[in-house]
């Protein structure tokens, strides 16, 4: 039984790991469909959106059914709890996406505001937080989801800089600008929330990880 | 055991409640401080926050504790999980109001842009939401939690009103409101998050429900 648990465990991983590629796939053809004016690929993203949430509910089913069946202590417990956490997370980034293409769908028949550089930019670090993030949970590895948290401080700065070019340079200047420059500010906002969605991933791990040292190690603690 | 467990569970509730009420609580100061101009309420919001976060973290180990100890079988394993994701999403939604918070320190001390009326209203439905989302947890009640997804649509609404006001009546018609007209579309859309963080519990307890009843009354479904 104990081996069958860590197949199953084993299997878990790579559902999650498949729900994390998903949801950064999202992220990058909104963003992308954004850059390349592509309606048909903001679609996409939006059609695509329910076999995230069936994916959700599967990995959720399969949480709760590890724990009834196996009833796991300890570590594999708190590895269970924490994957249903994350797959929330997950599920949510996606949600996002699809808010990034429905705001493309929005502008995308307008003139582009000005060529788009630091919102790619964003959505490659929010991508690549993902990545580490479920990395981290799938090999217990608390110091690359510390490396997540600290993507945190750059996510807000560049959305920051973002912000201030779009209210400052286009807003104040040329008020007509104001219902595109909008869009892309709450563009931004939106991949600012995926990168905290992420940071909650990985806070999830760093938690799971120090309760576990803690349970059983205590001189780890020192 | 049984009955212990089931005293359990009712503290867990209680938590819950506590929990739910910190969040409502948390909304109401932060829109509260922005319509009175109220800096010492803004910062205890943001101060406040830290009761959230120790109470999130003590539910949580509750949760996997009642797990571990009382393996839980079907209805109450599903109680707990489904408790484990409603606890995170409230402290996601204190979070929230800690930005809404932040948002109103950095344009309290500037000119009112125009009497609030649209934004309150939204922290009210906001507050009514979250009551109405954990009460219908604890009562495994989800004819409630489908009355909470009913407003979603309301709330969308009303943020698009307060929107397209911010952008048609003062950005485009006079540009030197965007700096402080952003802010308030930022805290519009904080709070159509928290919303949307509400809709998260209740479609939480729609599925815990439901799952209860294909598992134990199929005949129900029909």
């Amino acid at each position: 039984m104990e081996r069958h648990l860590d197949e199953e465990l084993e299997h878990l991983n790579q559902e999650l790991l498949k729900m994390g590629a998903y949801a950064e796939e999202a992220i990058y053809k909104s963003v992308e469909a954004l850059k390349s004016r592509d309606k048909a690929m903001a679609q996409g993203v939006i059609d695509g959106d329910s076999r995230i949430d069936q994916l959700e509910l599967t990995i959720d089913e399969k949480c709760i059914d590890l724990i009834a069946r196996y009833q796991p202590m300890a570590k594999d417990l708190r590895f269970i709890t924490t994957g249903i956490k994350i797959n929330a997370e997950l599920e949510r980034i996606a949600d996002i996406a699809v808010d990034i293409a429905q705001r493309t769908l929005e502008i995308v028949d307008k003139p582009l505001l000005k060529p788009l550089v630091n919102i790619p930019r964003l959505a490659t670090i929010a991508q690549k937080m993902i990545k580490m993030a479920i990395d981290s949970f799938v090999n217990g590895d608390s110091e690359l989801a510390r490396k997540v948290l600290l993507s945190d401080s750059e996510v807000d700065n560049l959305r920051n800089v973002i912000q201030k070019a779009l209210v400052e340079d286009y807003m104040v200047k040329d008020s007509s600008t104001a219902p595109r420059a909008v869009q892309l500010l709450l563009i931004a906002r939106f991949l600012e929330r995926i990168c905290d969605h992420t940071t909650n991933i990985a806070e999830d791990v760093v938690y799971m990880v120090r309760a576990e040292v803690v349970r059983h190690h205590p001189e780890k603690l020192k």
